[in-house]
């Protein structure tokens, strides 16, 4: 299994009632399948997982199963505060027919998430996971932020293959990069700094950006590979800000409200309370800001 | 419903393979149920929630139930990410016989957790919910400190009835109770500033230190309740280095331990990884901020 | 020398292009003067000190010497990034008749401000200052908190004397009350949370409260030392807001434009920019907030 | 003026009671001015900035001055926390010969220091400045990061020309020189991301590193001005671990001792306290650290 290439965290679309649409689910992905993106992230943070139930997650792993391609990759969000059940899931995801799973840091015990508890966990799970292991980075919703040291220990296990590491930092990445086996994978974990993270030896991103610029998105991937750096750089810098756009500045909100108004027959929908759709005040920007990027 | 005095939130016992069990949660409340406590907070942080299925919350609930005396109140730990599965916990903790349910703020998705947002998240919740809303304010877990005005707003609602406030922020505590009703309760979120809280205005605390020194802890409030504030304050500076112990210093493996060291019958055994039970070499430190607290 | 009672860190005027005005400085004081208050800090945060040259601040220390009657106590705020200039500015703050020094935590190179780093920087003060030193800890403008056990140790050398802390944790408050000399004084950073800091055994406050309320600030130190604790309460909860106008919600902008609402012939002026004064469309709310406490 | 390639922020030489050493501060730079250095930093974060007096800096300045050829460009570290200060220590440095100032955020004050407060900071400082601003953003110390918008608005002023950035965040490089004039520099603040920040459109770095490393680190932007970016990457990796000893890992003290582990005349010499020496059981790992980034 090679992780190389752009891979959307996929969101999950909701009627106003905050019901399940797996029909829209499915749709969405077969409109990104005729892209060339590498794969999906099914139920990663811009995928709502914490807003699910066990069974929901299932439900939609096994409706990403049947509309995903076999040649594109299927990765499950299936991190979860415990250990234990963090296992179970990727068990479950595995069944349903996952490629591999990505478990984000626990956070909620923070003080007592030190490396060595946090090696420990990914172990555990990467023992037990039937399908390989991505560590999942996420500081900006954990305000945990796993230190160099711990992921090149864990690189060290046969069954653990990648990170994908949204701090931005990548000096770490280079730190990474610099200790561990080849075939271990950094993923840059928005497609802000997609570009410097290719050159510093990242090999893929996970980016709400590929949602709604996924051809715009593999463009820099494609200038990188072929050595066309001013064309990556140009690329680069003409998405940053709508990359902004779908995560920090509007954040869920705001890439839902994307899907919608790139008018491609996407389903965007509500997210799901406490979150809140895109106040309507603020679509003109988005649309300028899309405008901008070349996407609208 | 008065929510007065003082409440542990009880812990959950596991096995050594992380398995629940129901009969050492029991005895462990028959044991507490000797003394004057007002309640039990049942799946609150110290109750490891983020660590269970649903369903094993809903055995808790129910063996809690059983266990728990009428005179005594059964708040229920009850709050996720989404205000949807909120509700259906809310729910299913009113079926099961709670008196009340504590609902942490959301926060994974933290730049969207503004002040607008968590009050309509606990306004949705406590429309939907059959029992009294409790708001659990937990920066050192979720990094979200609600604001006072948003507590203020949300003290209007005549089904939120309290907020357990863990920043010990208690000039926070002073602005709320200066503009609520009187029967909206303050309850300080940890041990270690019960009796400055209770001279604020506070009316009850919820305290880990109420697991492993319940008749302290009480001794605390009786004495401030009587106007004997010089014997209020040595009790307080006495129970300060216990506090810390079960909570900032050693927390839930820190609590876990000092049960078993009580000598009294409680069940501790070990958390659910990834938290890990509390290393043999810190039971020595452990013991002896007991003696000095006076419960062993 | 005992350091019981209310302090104000007293402001420092300005003139519209930023000029010192020491009659101002001194004409304010002797307003002060009038009231019961312990004395005064001279170049607290209030005070603008790092916005001061160390000539400016000599200035300012003279001007206060004069000003000060000798059964007021003059604390100077002397802490500078270095130990060996806040020992220089300990000896010059003695020459000109300061009673006590107090120094902020050094807070640039934050990641090397680890417990032994403070404790021995404090250490290596104390042993050179001529007059007591007092530690002065303000995260909410360092970014560091010392902790209680620093300071615990810090506290067995017979030159320091005292902690003003404005983190606002009680229960730290009452750790480092439980493990001190009787006569090592915990002092609260702020007028917020004066009287519960007091029932756990703090003996005094350096409050911007004390600025603008002196005498009801004073009221409560009397109330709590004469048992009358629903007195002190009720007097706590009348001051809370305007506490925090004077502090988180506008600080030294608001501090110094209260001054001026008193209407007293106090001089507030502007801070020193990049500091900004009060927006003018401020000003009425804080007419209102400082009418419900009674003050105008 | 250009300002492009490499500029170490040169450490500030003491003797072990703490005096300035002016001699080996100049032989210092006569050992660097061998290299293809741009230029120097004096008195940045590196060169314990806020350490010294006034006085001291400026007799600094005045070495510097002396040392520095007029091919190199000389930087001069001017922020306080006062903009009327920091005007007068850029006219003081403007009058000693340096090329530019560069002025850190003010800081102490964080809750005012909102984009407004600090927009008009620089602008003020940069109307008054003889030479030109440059913005200096370093939230490890500071913990206040300047955000894209305000760079851009600055950035509008003929007289601030570049920023400093060490907050590591490459995506918002890449938005601020998307919409900045081009003679508008971004410079990377450290060395561990010098090469990705290249990628995105930096122009320069001020480094620690390369004040142990200079051939290195300017090998790394020879390599990417001539396109040669696999080598420009295998630089950047192999000195990432060399970066991080002399910036996050062992800060000023590790790079004072890597100067003396070089072994080429550089002179280290303790830091002024509260900073400490590097303790003598640290330096093992670091010559270990300077052996794998081949500097000795």
């Amino acid at each position: 299994m090679k992780i190389e290439g752009v891979f959307p965290p996929i969101p999950t679309p909701f009627d106003a009632d905050g019901n399940l649409l797996l029909d829209k689910f499915k749709s969405n992905i077969t409109l990104w399948n005729k892209t060339a993106l590498s794969g999906y992230v099914v139920l990663g943070s811009n995928g709502e997982a914490p807003m699910l139930t066990d069974d929901e997650r299932a439900a939609l792993w096994q409706a990403a199963r049947e509309a995903i391609p076999s040649d594109k990759l299927f990765l499950a969000g299936a991190g979860v505060e415990s250990t234990r059940n963090t296992i179970a899931l990727a068990k479950r995801a595995a069944e349903l027919g996952a490629d591999a799973v990505m478990c984000v840091t626990p956070n909620y015990y923070k003080a007592e998430m030190k490396p060595a508890a946090l090696v420990n966990h990914y172990r555990v799970i990467a023992d037990a996971s039937p399908i390989p292991t991505i560590i999942y980075n996420m500081p900006a919703a954990t305000a945990i932020d796993i230190d160099a040291n711990s992921v090149i220990q864990l690189a060290q296990h046969p069954n653990i293959v990648a990170i994908k590491d949204s701090s931005g930092n990548v000096a770490k990445f280079a730190n990474i990069i610099r200790e561990v086996r080849p075939d271990f994978t950094v993923i840059a974990g928005s497609g802000g700094y997609f570009y410097p993270a290719l050159c510093i030896g990242a090999k893929a991103t996970v980016a709400a950006l590929a949602n709604v610029a996924p051809r715009e998105t593999i463009a820099i991937y494609h200038a990188f590979c072929n050595g066309r750096h001013d064309e990556a750089q140009r690329l680069q810098l003409k998405l940053v800000q709508l990359n902004a756009a779908v995560t920090t500045r509007w954040n869920i909100p705001g890439l839902k409200a994307a899907l919608e108004e790139l008018n491609q027959g996407f389903y965007g929908g509500p997210p799901r309370l406490p979150l809140r759709p895109l106040p309507d005040e603020d679509r003109a920007a988005l649309r300028k800001v899309m405008q901008d990027a070349g996407v609208i």
